[in-house]
Protein backbone atom coordinates (compact mmCIF):
# COMPACT_ATOMS: atom_id res chain seq x y z
CA UNK A 1 0.00 0.00 0.00
CA UNK A 2 1.50 3.65 -0.96
CA UNK A 3 2.96 5.50 2.35
CA UNK A 4 3.53 9.51 2.16
CA UNK A 5 6.97 10.07 4.19
CA UNK A 6 7.68 13.17 5.85
CA UNK A 7 11.51 13.49 6.49
CA UNK A 8 13.42 16.10 8.73
CA UNK A 9 16.93 16.70 7.32
CA UNK A 10 20.30 18.17 8.61
CA UNK A 11 22.98 18.95 6.44
CA UNK A 12 26.29 21.05 6.44
CA UNK A 13 25.99 23.01 3.32
CA UNK A 14 29.94 23.67 2.80
CA UNK A 15 30.35 20.55 0.10
CA UNK A 16 27.05 20.36 -1.63
CA UNK A 17 26.07 22.07 -4.86
CA UNK A 18 22.64 23.42 -3.12
CA UNK A 19 19.88 21.39 -2.22
CA UNK A 20 18.32 20.35 -5.73
CA UNK A 21 18.91 17.69 -7.90
CA UNK A 22 21.55 18.58 -10.51
CA UNK A 23 23.59 15.93 -12.45
CA UNK A 24 27.24 14.81 -11.59
CA UNK A 25 27.53 16.89 -8.60
CA UNK A 26 26.44 16.08 -4.95
CA UNK A 27 23.46 17.85 -3.64
CA UNK A 28 21.17 17.39 -0.76
CA UNK A 29 17.88 16.21 -2.18
CA UNK A 30 20.61 13.82 -4.76
CA UNK A 31 22.55 12.52 -1.75
CA UNK A 32 18.89 11.74 -0.15
CA UNK A 33 16.83 10.45 -2.78
CA UNK A 34 20.03 7.54 -3.85
CA UNK A 35 19.78 6.32 0.07
CA UNK A 36 16.49 6.01 0.01
CA UNK A 37 16.50 4.37 -3.22
CA UNK A 38 18.57 2.00 -1.89
CA UNK A 39 16.20 1.34 1.12
CA UNK A 40 13.34 1.07 -1.05
CA UNK A 41 14.62 -0.46 -4.15
CA UNK A 42 12.24 2.38 -5.66
CA UNK A 43 13.71 5.61 -7.84
CA UNK A 44 12.78 7.56 -4.97
CA UNK A 45 12.13 11.79 -5.73
CA UNK A 46 11.55 13.95 -2.96
CA UNK A 47 11.37 17.68 -3.27
CA UNK A 48 12.28 20.02 -0.12
CA UNK A 49 10.76 23.09 1.09
CA UNK A 50 13.96 25.47 0.82
CA UNK A 51 16.15 25.32 -2.42
CA UNK A 52 18.84 26.41 -0.78
CA UNK A 53 21.59 27.59 -2.44
CA UNK A 54 25.64 26.09 -2.31
CA UNK A 55 27.15 26.58 1.16
CA UNK A 56 23.62 26.99 3.17
CA UNK A 57 23.08 24.36 5.76
CA UNK A 58 19.81 22.99 7.34
CA UNK A 59 19.04 21.80 10.69
CA UNK A 60 15.20 21.15 9.89
CA UNK A 61 15.26 20.89 6.07
CA UNK A 62 11.31 19.13 5.16
CA UNK A 63 10.97 17.02 2.04
CA UNK A 64 8.36 14.11 0.98
CA UNK A 65 7.53 11.40 -1.03
CA UNK A 66 5.15 8.61 -1.41
CA UNK A 67 5.82 5.02 -2.30
CA UNK A 68 5.18 1.18 -1.44
CA UNK A 69 7.90 -0.30 0.52
CA UNK A 70 8.40 -2.94 2.44
CA UNK A 71 10.66 -1.72 5.09
CA UNK A 72 8.72 -0.70 7.86
CA UNK A 73 8.39 3.32 8.46
CA UNK A 74 10.17 2.94 12.03
CA UNK A 75 13.04 1.10 10.37
CA UNK A 76 13.65 4.02 7.54
CA UNK A 77 15.52 6.90 9.47
CA UNK A 78 18.35 4.32 11.14
CA UNK A 79 18.74 2.18 7.87
CA UNK A 80 18.67 5.35 5.32
CA UNK A 81 21.56 6.91 8.28
CA UNK A 82 23.66 4.04 7.61
CA UNK A 83 23.46 4.17 3.81
CA UNK A 84 24.33 7.47 4.20
CA UNK A 85 27.31 6.75 6.02
CA UNK A 86 28.43 4.21 3.93
CA UNK A 87 27.98 6.38 0.71
CA UNK A 88 30.05 8.99 1.76
CA UNK A 89 33.27 6.50 1.77
CA UNK A 90 34.31 7.15 5.35
CA UNK A 91 33.97 4.97 8.49
CA UNK A 92 35.68 7.32 11.13
CA UNK A 93 33.53 10.29 10.41
CA UNK A 94 29.48 11.14 9.74
CA UNK A 95 28.63 11.67 6.54
CA UNK A 96 27.78 15.81 5.86
CA UNK A 97 24.29 14.90 5.88
CA UNK A 98 21.40 12.86 7.90
CA UNK A 99 18.05 12.29 8.62
CA UNK A 100 16.86 13.25 11.52
CA UNK A 101 13.10 12.46 11.90
CA UNK A 102 10.74 10.19 9.26
CA UNK A 103 6.90 10.50 9.94
CA UNK A 104 4.28 8.68 8.11
CA UNK A 105 1.41 11.16 6.72
CA UNK A 106 -1.76 11.58 5.27
CA UNK A 107 -1.54 10.70 1.39
CA UNK A 108 -2.78 14.17 0.36
CA UNK A 109 -0.46 16.25 2.42
CA UNK A 110 2.96 17.55 0.85
CA UNK A 111 5.89 18.85 2.54
CA UNK A 112 6.40 22.15 0.38
CA UNK A 113 2.88 23.01 -0.47
CA UNK A 114 1.40 22.24 2.57
CA UNK A 115 4.25 24.36 4.66
CA UNK A 116 3.00 27.89 6.16
CA UNK A 117 5.99 29.94 6.86
CA UNK A 118 9.59 28.83 7.58
CA UNK A 119 12.49 30.38 9.86
CA UNK A 120 16.40 31.00 9.13
CA UNK A 121 19.45 31.98 11.15
CA UNK A 122 21.89 33.45 9.78
CA UNK A 123 24.90 34.14 12.05
CA UNK A 124 27.79 36.63 11.58
CA UNK A 125 30.97 36.86 13.46
CA UNK A 126 32.48 40.66 13.71
CA UNK A 127 35.43 42.65 14.72
CA UNK A 128 39.16 41.12 15.21
CA UNK A 129 38.85 38.09 16.68
CA UNK A 130 36.58 35.24 15.50
CA UNK A 131 37.52 31.97 14.69
CA UNK A 132 38.98 30.24 11.12
CA UNK A 133 37.15 27.39 12.33
CA UNK A 134 34.37 28.76 11.97
CA UNK A 135 34.84 30.15 8.18
CA UNK A 136 32.27 27.99 6.70
CA UNK A 137 29.41 28.77 9.51
CA UNK A 138 29.35 32.04 9.72
CA UNK A 139 29.84 35.45 7.73
CA UNK A 140 32.57 36.69 9.08
CA UNK A 141 33.30 40.59 9.05
CA UNK A 142 36.66 41.98 9.98
CA UNK A 143 34.77 45.65 10.99
CA UNK A 144 32.77 46.09 14.16
CA UNK A 145 29.16 46.10 13.20
CA UNK A 146 26.95 48.70 14.93
CA UNK A 147 24.88 45.82 16.91
CA UNK A 148 21.92 48.12 17.90
CA UNK A 149 21.26 50.12 14.57
CA UNK A 150 21.06 46.57 13.04
CA UNK A 151 18.92 45.64 15.51
CA UNK A 152 16.11 48.78 14.76
CA UNK A 153 16.74 47.75 11.47
CA UNK A 154 15.48 44.48 11.79
CA UNK A 155 11.81 45.30 12.75
CA UNK A 156 11.30 47.17 9.63
CA UNK A 157 11.01 44.21 7.93
CA UNK A 158 8.42 42.83 9.77
CA UNK A 159 5.02 42.50 7.96
CA UNK A 160 3.37 42.22 4.73
CA UNK A 161 5.66 44.19 2.21
CA UNK A 162 6.23 43.20 -1.15
CA UNK A 163 10.49 42.68 -1.55
CA UNK A 164 10.70 43.10 -5.06
CA UNK A 165 14.23 45.20 -3.99
CA UNK A 166 15.12 41.86 -1.86
CA UNK A 167 15.66 39.02 -4.45
CA UNK A 168 18.46 37.95 -6.54
CA UNK A 169 17.59 37.40 -10.25
CA UNK A 170 18.59 33.68 -11.66
CA UNK A 171 15.52 31.95 -9.11
CA UNK A 172 12.07 30.42 -9.95
CA UNK A 173 9.84 33.46 -11.22
CA UNK A 174 6.99 34.28 -8.84
CA UNK A 175 3.90 35.95 -9.30
CA UNK A 176 3.71 37.97 -6.71
CA UNK A 177 6.78 39.57 -4.28
CA UNK A 178 4.95 40.43 -1.43
CA UNK A 179 5.54 37.91 1.46
CA UNK A 180 5.13 38.46 5.38
CA UNK A 181 7.78 38.52 7.60
CA UNK A 182 6.20 37.65 10.98
CA UNK A 183 9.56 37.93 13.23
CA UNK A 184 12.79 39.05 13.30
CA UNK A 185 14.97 38.43 16.32
CA UNK A 186 18.69 39.67 16.27
CA UNK A 187 20.12 37.85 19.10
CA UNK A 188 23.46 39.12 20.53
CA UNK A 189 25.36 35.49 21.59
CA UNK A 190 28.57 36.48 21.91
CA UNK A 191 30.36 40.30 21.87
CA UNK A 192 31.42 39.23 17.91
CA UNK A 193 28.46 37.12 17.00
CA UNK A 194 25.21 38.02 15.88
CA UNK A 195 22.28 35.45 14.98
CA UNK A 196 19.51 36.49 13.41
CA UNK A 197 16.17 34.67 13.60
CA UNK A 198 14.11 35.36 10.01
CA UNK A 199 10.18 33.96 10.20
CA UNK A 200 8.13 34.49 6.99
CA UNK A 201 5.05 32.41 5.25
CA UNK A 202 7.44 32.64 2.19
CA UNK A 203 10.80 33.72 0.76
CA UNK A 204 12.03 35.50 -2.72
CA UNK A 205 15.42 33.64 -4.01
CA UNK A 206 18.32 34.96 -1.38
CA UNK A 207 15.50 37.24 0.15
CA UNK A 208 17.63 36.25 3.76
CA UNK A 209 20.39 37.12 2.69
CA UNK A 210 19.82 40.49 1.29
CA UNK A 211 17.83 41.20 4.26
CA UNK A 212 21.37 40.72 6.29
CA UNK A 213 23.86 42.04 3.60
CA UNK A 214 21.77 45.50 4.19
CA UNK A 215 21.39 45.11 8.22
CA UNK A 216 25.14 44.40 7.90
CA UNK A 217 25.69 47.41 5.26
CA UNK A 218 23.51 49.38 8.01
CA UNK A 219 25.74 48.20 10.42
CA UNK A 220 28.57 48.94 8.92
CA UNK A 221 27.29 52.74 8.18
CA UNK A 222 26.78 52.60 4.75
CA UNK A 223 23.51 52.41 4.42
CA UNK A 224 21.95 54.92 6.72
CA UNK A 225 19.17 54.07 9.46
CA UNK A 226 16.93 56.33 8.53
CA UNK A 227 16.53 54.73 5.11
CA UNK A 228 15.75 51.36 5.65
CA UNK A 229 12.15 52.32 5.22
CA UNK A 230 12.51 54.01 2.01
CA UNK A 231 14.39 51.26 0.60
CA UNK A 232 11.85 48.64 1.54
CA UNK A 233 9.34 50.93 -0.01
CA UNK A 234 10.91 51.49 -3.02
CA UNK A 235 11.48 47.49 -4.39
CA UNK A 236 14.52 48.43 -6.11
CA UNK A 237 17.51 45.79 -5.88
CA UNK A 238 19.99 48.53 -6.43
CA UNK A 239 19.01 50.59 -3.27
CA UNK A 240 19.47 47.84 -0.94
CA UNK A 241 22.60 46.00 0.74
CA UNK A 242 24.53 43.18 -0.68
CA UNK A 243 23.94 39.80 -0.94
CA UNK A 244 25.47 38.23 2.75
CA UNK A 245 27.25 34.83 1.57
CA UNK A 246 26.08 31.34 1.87
CA UNK A 247 27.74 29.91 4.50
CA UNK A 248 26.02 31.92 7.65
CA UNK A 249 22.79 30.93 6.58
CA UNK A 250 20.58 27.97 8.18
CA UNK A 251 17.18 26.78 7.49
CA UNK A 252 16.15 26.22 11.24
CA UNK A 253 12.36 25.13 10.96
CA UNK A 254 9.64 24.59 8.85
CA UNK A 255 6.13 25.37 9.90
CA UNK A 256 2.99 23.33 8.96
CA UNK A 257 0.85 25.21 11.98
CA UNK A 258 0.32 28.53 11.79
CA UNK A 259 -0.14 29.00 15.29
CA UNK A 260 3.69 26.96 15.72
CA UNK A 261 5.18 29.57 13.49
CA UNK A 262 3.80 32.82 15.64
CA UNK A 263 5.40 31.35 18.49
CA UNK A 264 8.76 32.41 16.88
CA UNK B 1 70.22 43.11 9.60
CA UNK B 2 69.38 40.16 9.73
CA UNK B 3 66.62 39.32 12.32
CA UNK B 4 65.19 35.60 13.35
CA UNK B 5 61.60 35.29 13.90
CA UNK B 6 59.43 32.98 15.90
CA UNK B 7 55.46 32.57 14.44
CA UNK B 8 53.17 30.81 16.38
CA UNK B 9 50.06 29.62 13.64
CA UNK B 10 46.83 27.86 13.65
CA UNK B 11 45.12 26.39 11.08
CA UNK B 12 42.21 24.18 9.99
CA UNK B 13 44.09 21.16 8.03
CA UNK B 14 40.66 20.04 6.68
CA UNK B 15 41.97 21.36 3.14
CA UNK B 16 45.51 21.47 2.96
CA UNK B 17 47.38 18.21 1.81
CA UNK B 18 49.18 18.60 5.32
CA UNK B 19 51.92 20.73 6.84
CA UNK B 20 55.10 20.50 4.39
CA UNK B 21 55.42 21.91 1.41
CA UNK B 22 54.79 19.96 -1.30
CA UNK B 23 54.67 21.47 -5.43
CA UNK B 24 50.77 22.05 -6.43
CA UNK B 25 49.24 21.27 -3.25
CA UNK B 26 47.95 23.81 -0.28
CA UNK B 27 49.61 23.08 2.36
CA UNK B 28 50.31 25.20 5.41
CA UNK B 29 54.03 25.56 5.29
CA UNK B 30 53.24 26.73 1.49
CA UNK B 31 50.79 29.34 2.49
CA UNK B 32 52.34 30.83 5.56
CA UNK B 33 55.91 31.09 2.87
CA UNK B 34 54.51 33.06 -0.14
CA UNK B 35 52.63 35.05 2.79
CA UNK B 36 55.58 35.76 4.33
CA UNK B 37 57.81 36.40 0.99
CA UNK B 38 55.03 38.93 -0.35
CA UNK B 39 55.52 41.06 3.32
CA UNK B 40 59.21 41.13 3.34
CA UNK B 41 60.09 40.39 -0.51
CA UNK B 42 62.34 38.09 0.27
CA UNK B 43 62.34 34.04 -0.59
CA UNK B 44 61.29 32.92 2.50
CA UNK B 45 61.26 29.40 3.57
CA UNK B 46 60.26 28.16 7.57
CA UNK B 47 60.17 25.13 9.17
CA UNK B 48 57.35 23.56 11.59
CA UNK B 49 58.34 21.65 14.57
CA UNK B 50 55.76 19.31 13.42
CA UNK B 51 55.04 18.33 10.10
CA UNK B 52 51.39 17.59 10.40
CA UNK B 53 49.48 15.50 8.26
CA UNK B 54 46.18 16.22 5.81
CA UNK B 55 43.31 16.75 7.60
CA UNK B 56 45.34 17.48 11.18
CA UNK B 57 44.65 20.72 12.90
CA UNK B 58 46.95 23.03 15.09
CA UNK B 59 46.27 25.89 17.20
CA UNK B 60 50.01 26.33 17.77
CA UNK B 61 52.76 25.13 15.22
CA UNK B 62 55.51 27.08 15.12
CA UNK B 63 58.04 28.24 12.83
CA UNK B 64 60.86 30.25 12.38
CA UNK B 65 62.80 32.14 9.59
CA UNK B 66 65.71 34.62 9.24
CA UNK B 67 66.02 37.71 7.22
CA UNK B 68 67.20 40.94 6.43
CA UNK B 69 63.47 43.07 5.67
CA UNK B 70 62.30 46.02 6.28
CA UNK B 71 58.90 45.82 7.68
CA UNK B 72 58.99 46.62 11.45
CA UNK B 73 58.60 43.07 13.36
CA UNK B 74 55.77 44.29 15.08
CA UNK B 75 53.55 44.70 12.11
CA UNK B 76 54.77 41.30 10.91
CA UNK B 77 51.95 39.49 11.54
CA UNK B 78 48.61 42.34 10.83
CA UNK B 79 50.03 42.68 7.35
CA UNK B 80 50.76 38.62 6.78
CA UNK B 81 47.79 37.95 7.94
CA UNK B 82 45.75 40.47 5.40
CA UNK B 83 47.56 38.53 2.45
CA UNK B 84 46.34 35.14 3.96
CA UNK B 85 42.79 36.70 3.93
CA UNK B 86 43.64 37.86 0.08
CA UNK B 87 45.13 34.98 -0.92
CA UNK B 88 41.85 32.99 0.35
CA UNK B 89 40.00 34.90 -2.24
CA UNK B 90 37.31 35.54 0.00
CA UNK B 91 36.56 38.36 1.61
CA UNK B 92 33.17 36.90 3.52
CA UNK B 93 35.33 34.28 5.69
CA UNK B 94 38.65 34.07 6.78
CA UNK B 95 41.57 32.05 5.51
CA UNK B 96 41.77 28.53 6.97
CA UNK B 97 45.49 29.59 8.13
CA UNK B 98 46.27 32.44 10.52
CA UNK B 99 49.20 33.08 12.18
CA UNK B 100 48.56 34.18 15.83
CA UNK B 101 52.08 35.49 17.43
CA UNK B 102 55.21 37.39 15.94
CA UNK B 103 57.92 37.67 18.07
CA UNK B 104 61.93 37.89 17.41
CA UNK B 105 63.94 35.69 18.75
CA UNK B 106 68.12 35.27 19.02
CA UNK B 107 70.04 34.44 15.98
CA UNK B 108 70.72 30.91 17.09
CA UNK B 109 67.22 29.88 18.18
CA UNK B 110 65.80 27.46 15.86
CA UNK B 111 61.88 26.61 16.16
CA UNK B 112 62.12 23.10 15.88
CA UNK B 113 66.00 21.90 17.20
CA UNK B 114 65.27 24.29 20.13
CA UNK B 115 61.57 22.79 20.85
CA UNK B 116 62.00 20.50 24.57
CA UNK B 117 58.03 19.07 23.82
CA UNK B 118 55.02 19.32 22.41
CA UNK B 119 50.93 19.08 23.64
CA UNK B 120 48.62 17.44 21.18
CA UNK B 121 44.95 17.37 21.50
CA UNK B 122 42.59 14.29 20.11
CA UNK B 123 38.61 14.39 20.07
CA UNK B 124 37.09 11.82 19.84
CA UNK B 125 33.01 11.58 19.63
CA UNK B 126 30.85 8.29 20.69
CA UNK B 127 27.59 6.99 20.42
CA UNK B 128 24.63 8.10 18.80
CA UNK B 129 23.89 11.34 19.00
CA UNK B 130 26.84 13.79 17.50
CA UNK B 131 26.74 16.59 15.66
CA UNK B 132 27.69 16.23 11.98
CA UNK B 133 29.13 19.61 11.85
CA UNK B 134 31.58 18.34 13.81
CA UNK B 135 33.01 15.60 10.72
CA UNK B 136 35.88 16.99 9.90
CA UNK B 137 37.01 18.15 13.80
CA UNK B 138 36.95 15.03 15.46
CA UNK B 139 36.67 11.36 15.03
CA UNK B 140 33.00 10.28 15.17
CA UNK B 141 32.75 6.41 16.59
CA UNK B 142 29.30 4.96 16.13
CA UNK B 143 29.89 2.71 18.91
CA UNK B 144 29.70 3.67 22.21
CA UNK B 145 33.28 3.63 24.42
CA UNK B 146 33.77 2.47 27.57
CA UNK B 147 35.66 5.98 28.27
CA UNK B 148 36.80 4.16 32.17
CA UNK B 149 39.06 1.84 30.53
CA UNK B 150 40.62 4.28 27.90
CA UNK B 151 41.65 6.57 31.37
CA UNK B 152 43.20 3.72 33.09
CA UNK B 153 45.12 2.60 29.73
CA UNK B 154 46.03 6.09 28.91
CA UNK B 155 48.04 5.77 32.17
CA UNK B 156 50.18 2.99 30.59
CA UNK B 157 51.72 5.26 27.90
CA UNK B 158 53.29 7.49 30.36
CA UNK B 159 57.01 7.45 30.84
CA UNK B 160 60.41 7.01 28.84
CA UNK B 161 59.56 4.01 26.29
CA UNK B 162 60.42 2.22 23.49
CA UNK B 163 57.40 3.48 21.23
CA UNK B 164 58.81 1.77 17.75
CA UNK B 165 55.06 -0.56 18.03
CA UNK B 166 53.31 3.02 17.41
CA UNK B 167 54.99 4.44 14.45
CA UNK B 168 53.94 4.17 10.96
CA UNK B 169 56.03 3.89 8.12
CA UNK B 170 56.13 6.59 5.71
CA UNK B 171 57.86 9.26 8.21
CA UNK B 172 61.26 10.20 8.58
CA UNK B 173 63.68 8.05 9.68
CA UNK B 174 64.71 8.01 13.15
CA UNK B 175 67.99 6.76 14.95
CA UNK B 176 65.93 5.81 17.92
CA UNK B 177 62.26 5.10 18.87
CA UNK B 178 62.34 5.72 22.62
CA UNK B 179 60.20 8.49 23.59
CA UNK B 180 59.40 10.34 26.73
CA UNK B 181 55.56 11.12 27.31
CA UNK B 182 55.33 13.11 30.46
CA UNK B 183 51.36 13.28 30.51
CA UNK B 184 48.01 12.04 29.46
CA UNK B 185 44.77 13.67 29.90
CA UNK B 186 41.72 12.41 28.93
CA UNK B 187 39.47 14.30 30.21
CA UNK B 188 35.11 14.10 28.88
CA UNK B 189 33.95 17.12 27.97
CA UNK B 190 30.44 16.28 27.19
CA UNK B 191 28.90 12.70 27.88
CA UNK B 192 29.80 12.20 23.76
CA UNK B 193 32.68 13.65 23.84
CA UNK B 194 36.45 12.64 24.89
CA UNK B 195 39.44 14.80 24.34
CA UNK B 196 42.93 13.05 25.16
CA UNK B 197 46.11 15.41 25.80
CA UNK B 198 49.40 13.93 25.04
CA UNK B 199 52.36 15.47 26.21
CA UNK B 200 55.87 14.93 25.49
CA UNK B 201 59.31 15.50 24.34
CA UNK B 202 58.69 14.05 20.57
CA UNK B 203 56.73 11.80 18.60
CA UNK B 204 57.54 9.19 15.70
CA UNK B 205 55.14 9.50 12.70
CA UNK B 206 51.45 8.81 13.47
CA UNK B 207 52.40 8.26 17.27
CA UNK B 208 49.53 9.94 18.72
CA UNK B 209 47.04 8.45 16.43
CA UNK B 210 48.00 5.02 16.70
CA UNK B 211 48.08 5.79 20.60
CA UNK B 212 44.66 6.85 20.50
CA UNK B 213 43.97 3.97 17.80
CA UNK B 214 44.72 1.40 20.52
CA UNK B 215 42.82 3.34 23.29
CA UNK B 216 39.82 3.49 21.32
CA UNK B 217 40.16 -0.52 20.49
CA UNK B 218 40.46 -0.62 24.39
CA UNK B 219 37.43 1.33 24.81
CA UNK B 220 35.38 -1.01 22.33
CA UNK B 221 36.89 -3.89 24.12
CA UNK B 222 38.65 -5.35 20.99
CA UNK B 223 41.37 -5.02 22.65
CA UNK B 224 41.85 -6.02 26.36
CA UNK B 225 43.10 -3.28 28.65
CA UNK B 226 45.20 -6.09 31.09
CA UNK B 227 47.56 -6.18 27.21
CA UNK B 228 47.98 -2.62 27.19
CA UNK B 229 51.97 -3.13 29.21
CA UNK B 230 52.75 -6.35 27.32
CA UNK B 231 51.15 -4.42 23.86
CA UNK B 232 53.93 -1.61 24.24
CA UNK B 233 56.84 -3.69 25.50
CA UNK B 234 56.22 -5.99 22.53
CA UNK B 235 57.65 -2.87 19.92
CA UNK B 236 55.19 -4.81 17.50
CA UNK B 237 53.03 -2.58 15.22
CA UNK B 238 50.79 -5.11 14.86
CA UNK B 239 49.63 -5.46 18.17
CA UNK B 240 48.63 -1.87 18.37
CA UNK B 241 45.81 -0.67 17.75
CA UNK B 242 44.37 1.08 14.49
CA UNK B 243 45.81 4.71 13.77
CA UNK B 244 42.61 7.22 14.62
CA UNK B 245 41.85 9.54 11.70
CA UNK B 246 43.95 12.90 11.19
CA UNK B 247 40.63 15.28 11.76
CA UNK B 248 40.59 14.05 15.57
CA UNK B 249 44.43 15.58 15.98
CA UNK B 250 45.28 18.92 16.63
CA UNK B 251 48.55 20.42 17.76
CA UNK B 252 48.04 22.06 20.69
CA UNK B 253 51.42 23.84 21.73
CA UNK B 254 54.96 23.51 21.22
CA UNK B 255 57.66 24.32 24.61
CA UNK B 256 60.79 25.42 24.55
CA UNK B 257 60.93 25.74 28.71
CA UNK B 258 60.85 22.11 29.84
CA UNK B 259 59.58 23.55 32.89
CA UNK B 260 56.18 24.86 31.16
CA UNK B 261 55.72 21.08 29.73
CA UNK B 262 55.98 19.91 32.85
CA UNK B 263 53.14 21.83 34.17
CA UNK B 264 50.83 19.79 31.56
Amino acid sequence: MEKNILLKIKYDGTDFSGWQRQPNVRTGQGEIEAALSKVTGLDVKIEGTSRTDAGVHAMGQMASFKGDFGIPVEKLKYVANNILWAMSGNKMKSPDIEILEVAEVDLDFHARFDSVGKTYKYIIEHGKDFDIFNRNYAYQIRELLDVEKIKSAAQAFVGEKDFKGFQSSGGTPRESTIRKITSMKVEVSSPNRIEIFVTGNGFLYNMVRIIVGTLVDIGLGKISLDEIDDIIKSCDRCRAGHTAPPQGLYLLRVYYDISEMEKE
